[in-house]
């Protein structure tokens, strides 16, 4: 897969491009990433990238030149392959799993990262798809892009060193993951629940389920809605449900 | 404000701390972040911070001792100071714009960064708040901190340049942003709309109102569902139904 980023702050990639599951799949020759600084493609001669916005208002907006002639840039560099511009902000498409499921099958993505009070909306003309992280405000793109980057990264295959992994996450099968539990049996008076450690495979694989939905179920019933239930699921949502009013 | 972040990745936080306006609220010292790495409170000899989870599944958890420990150290440091410590974690609230304000006015904010596949389940009791950026998953918590680091720091006193501007952004008025136009009149035969170079204070100030709404109606008509509308606002709503069905 290949990145190229448009940002007015490189350094801020730094970090999170080098280490952990990016900076393997980037050694690994399974990712390439370009970041570029827009304000090199200013064609004002103070290289601003910044305007005061038509009809006032508070801050200041990013004009549309730079990001124009960066985006044309990276066409020139290739030629009919980009399918996907995506703009980060806070008024776009909420993201989702399955919107990371999509970009992973890309195979190149440009990101546009903003910043200051918002973009000249013809900017908006440029772009494939306007993507938020979520209901609040950021001051900047650069999180937001790197935050899909790692979301559709991480579901590339050779990717993850475990190829299970990825797919019963939370969000990759419908509801939360179960707790979980690891060595030592007790842990300052806490103990892991018996049935875990009882060598029964098929008991384990109900008291998963049925505590994945019961977290799902306590935490977040609005992801229940559009589940379609097995017949045990049935009654242990049944059992939740009982075993919650008793508390 | 002060922070602390467990996390297994330090070097992650190089960039996205340096750079920006977290840069900037750090140097100009309203912000004061500490990193550990936790895998330095291991107390096993190899210095392991995962272990395979009880009951057999993919990857690895986190072990509860390394987090506890650095959690303790913390606190040994900071005696009854924290407030909310907050785990990163995709089964945890999801995070939206009120959380960022709340987050915003503590004090002292520490977060439990995981990685891998998992917590083990008992590090869940040393937290206030489960956070989830969205309904995605990451390859581990260092994003998500960072994000709702962002969040909450721009809203500090003094950290943006201009007082107005986070307040005028989208989810801060329970609408999306209108659009926004800067300088020049006219880029690739693109026009800023009239009304915006008419110097018309009291009309500009309609249309803008009116196509936060129309953007709101037509791309998260979800953010409507709570908003009490204005005489004017219902008025409006009503012309972009009806333009809506005309196109």
């Amino acid at each position: 897969m290949k990145i190229d980023i448009l940002t007015l702050f490189p350094r801020m990639f730094e970090g999170p491009l080098t280490e952990s599951i990016i900076g393997k799949a980037i050694e690994k020759k399974l990712l390439n990433v370009k970041i570029r600084n827009f304000r090199d493609y200013s064609e004002n001669k103070h290289r601003n990238v910044d305007d005061y916005p038509y009809g006032g208002g508070a801050g200041m907006l990013l004009t549309a030149q730079p990001i124009f002639s960066g985006l044309d840039a990276i066409e020139t560099e290739n030629p009919e392959t980009i399918k996907r511009v995506i703009l980060l902000d806070p008024a776009g498409v909420p993201f989702t799993q399955s919107l990371a499921e999509e970009l992973s099958e890309e195979s190149h993505l440009v990101f546009i990262c903003g910043h200051y009070e918002g973009y000249d909306e013809r900017i908006r003309t440029l772009v494939t798809d306007e993507i938020s992280l979520g209901d609040f405000v950021l001051t900047g793109g650069e999180l937001g892009a790197m935050v899909l980057i790692d979301a559709a990264v991480r579901l590339l295959p050779e990717v993850l060193g475990n190829d299970e992994s990825a797919k019963t996450d939370s969000h990759s099968t419908g509801l939360l993951e179960h707790p979980q539990y690891t060595r030592p049996a007790e842990f300052r008076g806490m103990k892991v629940p018996d049935v875990l450690i009882s060598g029964n495979h098929k008991k384990i694989a109900e008291w998963q389920e049925k505590e994945s939905l019961r977290r799902t179920y306590l935490r977040r019933p609005d992801m229940l809605t559009e589940t379609i239930f097995t017949k045990d699921q049935k009654k242990w949502l049944d059992d939740i449900k009982k075993e919650t009013n008793l508390l």
